[in-house]
Formats: C-alpha cells, sequence, structure tokens
C-alpha cells in the first residue's frame, strides 16, 4: 500500500530550470546541481526509490533561504528542507524535482537564556550539539529521537525517542519558531514566554508540518535541568504483557520516569550476544529515573517492588555513570544488533503508537504476525507512551520480500488503528504513511488540506508529503 | 485601545431572522431567545459593553450542534459557543448578533481509561464535576484556572493557572477533539494514544482558537495520578526581586514545583485581613510540592534552603491537608480579597506573561505604574510561568476610570511585549486584545487570518473575536 500509494507530483521543467539558473547566479558554489550530492540528498532509509531533487543550495542564513523560497515561489518549483537525512518516510525525497534546502550549515546557537531555560538556535544545530555547548550550565535539551538529528528536523517530524515520557516531545519543548512561509514572508509565531495564550498556536501547527507548510529558520526551545541524580538499570520479564503491566502501573502511580523502554525477546537476544548483556532472552524493561540522590533511589525501589509484584525481576540498577552508560550504549545499539540477526540484510524501521491499556495485545499480535510470515522483524518500545517500533530485516532487492513486508506494516497500522493508536508515534507520515493518515483521521485531513492549500496554493513546500492536494 | 478597537461585525437581519425561526422549530423550548437569558449569555467580565446574541440554543448532543451550526452556515449567521462564561475578554459577545451555543447540558462523562490515564468527556463537563467524578480512581485533572470553567472552554481559551508550573497547560493534556466546524462537519482531531505524528497537529491549533475554527464537542483528556503526598506553604520576601529570585532557582535547579504563586505586598495587605493570615505585609510565594512522602519533605527543605540564600522566610509549610487548604483557600479568594481594598468597585482582571527572568523588573514597573497613576490595582502571579494579573478596582460608570485603566493595560502589554512577552498568558484575546496580538505577533497574524478565512470563509464562527478578518 505504502509504495503504491505514492503521490504523484508533475514537474515544472520550465520553472525548474529557470530557477536552477536564478539560484546558480545568486549563490555560486553553494548552490550545486551533480548527481552525488543530489543522490545524497535523496536517500530515503526506506524502500521507496530515490528521487532526486535538481539541485542542493547550503543556505547560510535565514535570508537566504527566503531569497530561495522567492525564487521557487515565482517559478513555482518544489522546495524540500533537509536537515540531516535521517528521517524515515521519504520525507527528503523530490517526487517532482524541485530544490533541496541544506540547513546544516545555518548551525549556530544564537542564545542560551539560562535563567530561562531556553535557548534559540538554527535549525541545523543537532541535539548533540546542543547538549555539548550546554554542558557547563547545568541544562540540557532532553529530546533524544536516537539519530543525532538537526532540531529543525526534530520540530519538523515531531520527533520524539526514548525520555518523552518524562520530558515530552518536541511539540512539549519548542517555545517559538521563525519560518519562511510559501509566499516567502518570514514570520515568528510566538514571543518567548513560557506560555502565552494569544491566537492560533502556529507553533504547534508548524511542529509535525514536515517542511509542507514552511521552512523552519530559527527555533526557541526550552531546556531542563540536568538532574541531580539518576539511577537506572534493566529488568527482565517472563512475559511480555507482565513487562507492560509493569510499565502501566509505574505510569498510573505517577512514578516520574525518566525512560522506560520495552525490549522484546528476539531484540534481546541480539543485544545480549552483540552487547555481551549478562541477562536472559526474555522481554526485558530498560528503565531510568532523574531527580535527587534520595529520590531516584526511593524510584528505583518502588519500581523493583512493581516488577517483583508482576514476576519479574530481579531489577538490577545503579547510580553509577559507567554502569547506566553500557546498558544505554547496548539500548542505543539495538538497530546494530539487529542487524546480526540477518546479516546482509537491509533494516526498514516503522512505528506506531497505541493507548497503553492495548500494548501487550498489539505486539503480542504483532509477534504471532511476523513469525506467521516467517519474517525477521525485532521490536522495541517506549513503552511508557505506548510507542514501538518494528524492524524489518529484508533483502530489499526481492519484490517478493519487499511485497511481504508492506504488507505486513499495513497489517500493523491497521492493527494499531483499530485499538485507537495511531499510524506513527514519531517518525512521521512523509511519502511512506499517507494512506494511514487519510484511515486514522478521515475528515480531518480535508481540513489539514483545507490549511495547506490556503498557506501553499501552488503545492510548491515539501510536495507529495502527508497529504495528497 | 481595547475598547476603541472592537471589530465590528456586520448584523446578517434576513439570515438571522430565517435561522431564529427554524432553530425554534427543530428546537422547541431549547431554543430561547428572551431578553434576560441572552443578556446573561453575552455578560463579559470587562468593561466593554455587553453585545446580545439573537437566542439561546441548549444543546444536547453533537449531533444538536451540528444541526444548529449548518443551520447558521446555510444562512451566514454568527454562533456563538457557550460554556459557563468565566472567559474574561469578551468571547461570550455577539458583536454582530446571532446564536449562542450554550453547552452546559452536555456534560457527560464518557469514558474513563484508568490503565491509559485518559478520559472522554463532553465540553460542559466542568473540571470540578470532572475531579469529583474520578476522586475513586486515584487519578486526576490538573489544571486549575480558577474558576470552575468547563473544560470546552479551557480548551478553547488554552486555559491553564496556578499548577501550570508543573502539569502544563490545556495545551499539554488534551488528548483528541471532536469538533464541529464552520462548514457543518464533524471531524476528530486524533486517536487516544498519548503521542502521534500523524499530519498536521488539528487538536494545538484548535486549542486557543476561542470558538472562531469550529465547536469542541467532545474531548480526550490526559489524567494525572494523584499524588501520595503533597507539602505546601507560604513564604515571606523583603522584596518582590527576592521572591522572583527565589523561583528562578527553584525551577533552575529542577525541583519539580506544583505551585509557585507570587502575591504583591498590596494583594497581600488584602488577604491578611480578608483571610486572618498570621503573615507579614510584603510580597510572599505561596508554594506546593507533589509526590512521594520522603520526596515532598525534601523538596520543601530545598525551597526553605533557597529562601534563606535570598532572605526570605520563614518558610512555614506543613503536609496536613487542612493548614494547606486553609492557605490555598485564601490564595483562591484573592478576588474577593482585593475588592475589599475599593468596596463597591468593579475588579477588571487582565495577564500578561514575560520570560521569567524579566518577570520581576516587568512587576516592579508596573507597581510604580499603578502608584503614579493612582491606581488602586493588586497584583498575584503564577510565577513559575512568568505570568501574572492585575485587578484594576474601578467605578465602571465613570468614563475617565475606563479610560485611565485602558491606558494602563495598554502600557502594560507593551511593557511585556518590549521583553519578549506575550500580551496574555492564559486569558487569551477575546475582543480585549486583538490589537495588542497584532503588535506581538505581525505577519503571523496574517497567517492566521488565511487559516481562519479558508476554513470559515463566511466569518461564522464567533466573529470579532481573536482576528479582524
Amino acid at each position: 500500500m505504502a509504495l503504491n500509494d505514492l503521490a504523484p507530483v508533475a514537474r515544472n521543467e520550465d520553472g525548474i530550470a529557470l530557477a536552477l539558473g536564478i539560484l546558480k547566479q545568486r549563490f555560486g558554489d553553494r548552490f550545486q546541481t551533480g548527481a552525488a550530492l543530489r543522490a545524497q540528498h535523496a536517500h530515503t532509509t526506506t524502500y521507496i526509490p530515490a528521487q532526486l531533487p535538481d539541485g542542493v543550495l547550503f543556505a547560510q542564513d535565514a535570508d537566504e533561504v527566503q531569497a530561495a523560497v522567492e525564487v521557487c515561489a515565482a517559478h513555482r518549483v518544489p522546495i524540500i528542507p533537509f536537515g540531516t537525512g535521517s528521517s524515515l518516510e521519504g520525507h527528503v525525497n523530490a517526487p517532482g524535482g524541485g530544490i533541496s534546502i541544506d540547513l546544516s550549515q545555518m548551525n549556530r546557537i544564537v542564545a542560551v537564556h539560562a535563567e530561562d531555560l531556553d535557548c534559540v538556535v538554527e535549525p541545523g544545530v543537532t541535539r548533540s550539539q546542543l547538549n555539548t555547548h550546554l554542558r557547563d550550565t547545568g541544562l540540557f535539551f532532553p529530546i533524544d529521537p536516537g539519530a543525532d538529528a538537526s532540531l529543525g528536523g526534530m520540530a519538523a517530524t515531531r520527533a520524539s525517542g526514548t525520555n518523552a515520557v518524562r520530558y515530552g516531545t518536541m511539540r512539549d519543548n519548542v517555545i517559538s519558531l521563525e519560518a519562511v512561509m510559501p509566499n516567502g514572508r518570514k514570520i515568528v509565531t510566538a514571543k518567548r514566554a513560557r506560555k502565552s495564550s494569544a491566537g492560533y498556536d502556529l507553533t504547534r501547527l508548524m511542529i509535525g508540518s514536515e517542511g509542507t507548510l514552511g521552512i523552519i529558520t530559527q527555533l526557541t526551545l526550552r531546556l531542563a535541568g540536568q538532574p541531580a541524580a539518576i539511577t537506572g538499570g534493566v529488568c527482565p520479564f517472563p512475559t511480555l504483557e507482565a513487562a507492560v503491566n509493569a510499565v502501566i502501573l509505574t505510569i498510573q502511580i505517577g512514578l516520574p520516569v525518566a525512560r522506560i523502554e520495552l525490549v522484546n525477546q528476539l531484540q534481546m537476544r541480539s543485544m545480549i550476544d552483540y552487547a555481551g548483556l549478562d541477562l536472559p532472552e526474555s522481554p526485558c524493561l530498560f528503565v531510568e529515573f532523574h531527580g535527587t540522590e534520595a529520590g531516584v533511589a526511593e524510584q528505583a525501589e518502588t519500581f523493583a517492588e512493581i516488577a517483583g509484584e508482576l514476576e519479574g525481576g530481579p531489577f538490577i540498577w545503579s547510580a553509577r555513570a559507567e554502569d547506566r552508560s553500557r546498558l544505554w550504549k547496548a539500548r542505543h545499539d539495538a538497530y546494530w544488533a539487529a542487524l546480526t540477526l540477518r546479516p546482509g540484510a537491509k533494516g526498514i524501521s516503522t512505528d506506531v503508537c497505541v493507548p497503553i491499556s492495548e500494548l501487550a495485545d498489539c505486539i503480542v499480535e504483532t509477534e504471532a504476525d511476523i513469525a506467521e510470515n516467517g519474517l525477521i522483524a525485532p521490536i522495541v518500545g517506549h513503552a511508557g507512551d505506548g510507542n514501538f517500533h518494528v524492524l524489518v530485516l529484508l533483502d530489499d532487492t526481492d519484490p517478493a520480500e519487499i511485497a511481504a513486508a508492506e504488507a505486513f506494516i499495513e497489517r500493523l497500522n491497521l492493527r494499531a488503528l483499530a485499538v485507537g493508536g495511531t499510524c506513527t508515534g514519531e517518525h512521521g507520515i512523509g511519502q511512506g504513511k499517507m494512506a494511514f493518515l487519510e484511515m486514522e483521521l478521515g475528515g480531518a485531513v480535508d481540513v489539514m488540506r483545507s490549511i495547506k492549500t490556503a498557506l501553499d496554493p501552488d503545492n510548491i513546500m515539501n510536495p507529495g508529503k502527508v497529504l495528497r492536494v
């Protein structure tokens, strides 16, 4: 379904030719049209075929973005914003050609307001760059989607990751955005106050719009205080249901867990070998608490009790950074560990998110589906949010395997939708999930379409993504 | 400025006459046109003159709302959604007449999903009704804007209140909305999963749109676990700056304070008399912590240390519910206490929100402005968010006093905007702050206008509020 449903975008050959000439003249060597560079900007991390832009502009500031958008708007040429290219649903593909605007050189940290717990950054700043910069301030930016993504891209895709259960997603951690809109106008969506009820929430409208409504050129982000103490550890459970029930209880009693990651049996098998973990081959929760020294110890003990009540455990936890780093490195390397389950295969990552009361059933049914269809596909989940990922290991040169993976992903999405879930908790829609979005929200997609058409009547902003217009 | 800038809305006499007839026929006694009832639905809690709707419909379910919207859309008749009428910027006024849709009878609690920490409610459910219903579940809905507002109205105005510093605002605590759009179509903005990156964030677009984009007919809300233990107390400070610095330090070290309310000297004077508080007449912080028994005691001690470093204190705190209730009753009764400062006067509440590093200066300058202009206007603030309220006590039959209050409010808003603040942290724009919204966000307001025009081309949804179209 995903593949067949790619939205075609007609090429505007004349407009593209004109824009290429103007941009070359205006930007010289920072505007490139070589095939290798164009291919690099259209890699999709999926099995969706690459669709190359016609040129790549390395923008250095918001005025340049604005100038480029004005050229593209005048000639009705598609614009595809590019951060680090780590998005997962074909977001940077160029189905109608056009100009990729690479924002990686817009990587200045403009201001850190430590007293206000906020900072102002350009969109090409990556989360690790920001956190390195913040190291001595006692503050950090908590959103960690796994990849060292750009903050502009993370906002555009409404990214989240392992500690969203405690700190929220990009939705919750952006105070304001500056963006260049499809008509070339630059707007600021909000002031720097921590909250506001002044008008429509354009900040949240841009977050998750995947570059289809405008290009983010600056972000004001909320920062969190670095916790005084951290405890963390791994807890095995006899069954996946028991592990999920431990998550539900943890959340329900209000234990302020910072991370609570579910790893299924197959994924654990790969990680035990890959990272040399001394753990049983059974579903596990990787858990972390942030707070005061006394607080995090109390929280870890409370979690151990919960796990014990559900016949899980032992919960081996530690306040020592070395011990925790080793465990979280194993969790972060889950992708590489999983690849060892089928050497030479490509890993295609997909995600859904369901109410947590439905999480155990949804994963158990998905495991059965995987087994019945002979797939190799381990599962990890941000269980506190009901969000899980399946990594399908396949030979992406084999059409039959691609078809089987697509059919599986379709069943997975329908299963999530059937229990009140969403087709994506954090990867976004891109090219891959447009049909599922329609199934999920129906008439609401028409409202999105009205907004898209009002703001971008010529459909030049990342066309062929999120919505058919 | 506020008064002179009310956006006029032309009356569509023929359309209104037709709609009145159709609605009377369709809804019988649940559609009322008596003057008293219409006046009740246009009270503004401001000095903006009341502008009455032509009829009031007491809707009983979403289908009825949809039917009424279809009638009004067909005849281009304004629709003004009404919850409890506790909004503060003329939101329920009917400048072009039309139909007030009273949602108070849509007050069913549809479902409580305790395992998922969410619930589904109709828009007329009030926050105290919901929390009474939840009492035995171990859960609660944390947003408390002061008034016992309806949850639909709270979403529509992006309400927050005393514990937003810990639990966020309505923006953060709504998972999904059902809404009837201006064309009469009913949409659902999201599924019930705790997070999603599926398409544009229509949930957040509707939150804070003040009824100008559609009528909320159902809400899925996030619930929080009732804290196992609570500590709270009051701490006096020698100066307002010292109190604000204590707030900044508290937030910066990551102390998870649940409430941290600033009360200025004049407001304290009124409260000491009104509630019989044994406290000095100096700026105070009312503080509360939610957590485990050991955690909240530790947090209160840490706060006492912070206060001491800033020459504040003593911080008298207690874990006993009776002691805390007495204090918070005093804080909640601040409005009534303030009225005693000028018996017979009307209290007009306004709010702004600034980065917390600017809060002390902004309040000190505002106090000086109040003194220079001979106003009586105490101040309370949700200091952890940088949000504060000024209650101007005036004789609202005296045009000179109204003009002085308006001029003061204009200076207050400009002062907040000048330091990166917003013209409203939680009251919204309504009729009163449209000019300030334009000053605050400039070109972004044009984007809001494009969205409004795309979704409501005939401007029937709460016209004359938020935006000029």
